[in-house]
Parts: C-alpha cells; structure tokens; sequence
C-alpha cells in the first residue's frame, strides 16, 4: 500500500527518508522547515513536493506525518503541529526519545532507522534495520508497511528494547569513532600518518562483523594479561594522562569480559 | 632480488608470510617449530619447506631468519638460534619488542607487518604496512627489499615510532573490537541480536576511515553534549557498574577531544 506523506525536518534523516520513500512508490507532499533553503535542499531530490513553513498541516492531504528533527525539537514540533484529521498518524524517527512525547494523539509511533545519516553520501536503506513502536494497530500496520517498502529488515521494539539498541549504538559506533580519533592523534604526535592503521583497522571490523561474538576474536595485550607491553604502554602515555587512564579502563574491561568468558 | 628465508615459528604470521614469500619468489627453506605438527601445517602449504626441531641452522643456506614467535617467546629464542655464518640477516616481526633482544647479532633487525593474522584467513598482504628497523644498512636493504616484493607499503620507524604504532593500534583495534563485544552483551541482556547493529557499524567505520580525522565525523550524545541522553543512559547501565563507568570514561573523553578541537 502506498502513502501519502509529510516530513517534519529538512537535515540528513529526511533526505535519505524522502528519497527511499518516494523510490518506494509512496508521495512525499510537503517538506517543512523553519529555514526554507534547508527545505529546499531536500525538495529538489523529489518528484513535487512542496516546502512549507508552517506547522499547521489542517489542509494537508497526507496519511503519514514523519517528524524528522533533532531529539530536542521534538516536543516542542509535536505540540505545534497541527494535522488534518485524527486519522493520520505522527511519529518520529529518534532512537532515544519517548513515544509519549507525541502524547495526545489518536496514531502515534516512533520509526527509527538504526543507521547514521550523513547528507549527499549513498546508504541502502534496504540494509537499515527500521525500529517500529506504536500506539495503536493501525499505527503499526502503516508504519512497518512503510518500513517493509524501504527495508528488508523491520523491528517492533518496545520502549525498553529501543533505549538498549541505543546504548548499544553508543558503544559499537560513537564510542569505536573517538577510539579512531584518539589513535589517529596518537600517531600524529609522532609525525606517523593514521592511514597506516588503515589495513588494521578494516582487517578488525571485518573480522569482529563475522564473528558470532566479537569477544571471541579479542586480540591484544589486555585479553592476554600481558602486563608487560600494558605497563610499556601506560609509561607511553604518561604525557597524557586522561588518555593513559582510558587505556587502563578499556584493558580492565577486556580482561574483566575476557575472565566472565 | 630473491632470498633464502627460514621461519623460526608456526603460528598465523608464519602461515601468511610464508606464502607471501613464496609468491615474491623468494625460496623458503625451513619452517621450525617446537611442535613439529604446528610447522608442518605451515610447510604444507609451502612448495619444498622443511619442517626443523633444532635451533642449530649452521648447515642451512638461508640468507634470512624470520623470526614469528610470540613476544615473550623471542628472546629465548634468539639466544638459542644459531646461524649458519654472521652474513645471516635475524630479524623479529613484533610490533612491541626491542631490537636489542637480538643483541649481538652482525645483521639484526625487526620486520614488522602492522595486521592482525588470523589462520586461513585471506588477506591481502600487498596493502599491509610493514615496519622496517635495522641495526646496520645492509639488513636495512634485505628486509626493504623483502618487504617491498610482498607489500606496496614499506616504512622504516624507529624505535619510539613502532612502540607508537602500536599504542595507536590497540587503541583502533583492540579496544574497539572490546567495544563491539560490550554491546553485543548489552543487546543480549535484552535478547537483542547484535545483527541488528552491524548496518550501522559498517557505515560508522566507512565514514571514520574515509575521514582525514574521524573526530571530524563524530556523532552521538557526548559529542553534542546532550546530558539528557547520556543520565538516561548512565541509569540504564546502573545493572553494569563496570560499564557505566567505562561509558562516562569514553564520554568524557569525547567532550574533551571535541573541545580542544
């Protein structure tokens, strides 16, 4: 079934939303923004949606409103919105916040795609795993049809199981791009190029995505308790203490992870 | 320029180089190992490799020793090994050890390859870096040239410079590798599949690695300093002690590298 949709927001999760939707077969009708240009920016990848600047959709004909703003705008969005009858459903598409922010409405749901968004860069979006929570039955039908037209992978995930994914995103992407970041200082207070670590660094993602349990591919000094090259390592990183006491947290975590088994 | 080359050990490193060596056109000779089982593993896939017990070489006719034993295990090792003349090149493939352990030696050096080897593994060994250190010049030009025939990226590092590399690479691997366990048991707690996050960890190391500086990609609630999401998360992780101080360490962390800038 196809339907008829309005997207709330105009940064990276409604541009690649809006264009797996359309690609999809649904129609995207409107685009707001508060700054038309950012609209504008996703508008023009569309077949003939409109921008819009204000929040009062009462003569808008779509079934779907998709709330695509930053976690923090959220409430303040949803309160302001107004929709064309108590038929359409609202969601919004964060992995953190609550369904109940959308409070008040008669088909309310959170679609969350567990992928990072960045602007003008390819995703397949058929890979995305669509996280899907709902007020109600009909909420849902429309919502993982919708999913199942952009994805080849559809959750229903309770409020409980979405924060949990979200933690876990923390650890497996955000926390993993600071360790990059902080190895590629590293590297460069010595004039060595972070590329280097390149090979390595592809060689232990592959491995550990492969992996039934990365745990059990846990390479290094830690899962050895070789204390040794981690004293080496420590003395190493004297000059910079917070980085120092990084290291040891993370080493006593894999040894702690590597005894439970 | 083709050489003779005897591996002194059988494990994952062993088993790749030796192909790669071979492949160059370089001849292996011998393949030693305390456990003859473990070397002839290694010799089968060789074209006409010996599988030796002894550390006597004195009748052998390579012109290289590689040395691809564990860490620990190198220095004993070396004391032990005897070279068939002082024209013999000895040289160790540890990232973390001293060339000093081959003190003594006429051509002594370390021929580092900066990947992680795991048996029957493919791995394209022509875009691993190797680390070249060398007590003398002629050493410098065997291994260089070794490296070379099997690889596109050849460095020569110093001392500090290697022991460098490798802090960096625990860093961006090891503990990365731990960070993905971490959340792996995270999901489980939930009955979660890990599968569920793979989409977006794949995407999160394409972007850090195609960054010049992956803390210019970073995302997530530290970054932004979003201390709603990070308490919900701290008191989600109050099950986990250990983990909810490892999440505090890596975000406190991120907010001072996104800081300083």
């Amino acid at each position: 079934m196809h339907y008829s949709v309005s997207l709330i927001g105009s940064g990276n999760v409604a541009w690649h939303l809006s264009q797996a939707l359309e690609k999809a077969g649904h129609q995207v009708r409107e685009i707001y923004s508060r700054t038309p240009g950012h609209a504008e920016r996703v508008a023009e990848k569309l077949y003939d949606a409109q921008v819009v600047t204000s929040l009062d959709f009462s003569e808008s004909e779509s079934d779907v409103f998709l709330l695509c703003v930053s976690d923090d705008a959220i409430g303040r969005v949803a309160d302001e919105l107004i929709l064309p009858d108590e038929d359409a459903v609202v969601c919004h598409t964060s992995g953190t916040q609550p369904l109940d922010l959308l409070a008040g409405r008669e088909h309310a749901g959170v679609f969350y795609p567990l992928q990072t968004f960045t602007s003008n860069r390819r995703l397949d979006l058929t890979t995305v795993p669509f996280c899907i929570e709902s007020t109600d039955q009909h909420t849902e039908q429309v919502l993982v049809g919708i999913a199942q037209s952009i994805s080849r992978t559809v959750y229903l995930v309770d409020a409980q199981e979405r924060k949990m994914l979200h933690v876990g995103a923390v650890f497996a992407c955000n926390f993993t791009n600071h360790l990059l970041a902080l190895s590629r200082h590293l590297l460069a207070q010595e004039g060595l190029e972070f590329g280097l670590l390149k090979p390595l660094v592809r060689e232990t993602f592959e491995k550990a995505l492969e992996a039934a349990d990365p745990a059990t591919v846990q390479t290094g000094p830690a899962v050895r308790e070789d204390y040794q090259v981690i004293h080496a390592h420590l003395d190493y990183l004297q000059r910079t203490p917070h980085w120092q006491a990084l290291y040891k947290s993370i080493t006593d975590s894999i040894v702690l992870l590597s005894r439970r088994g």
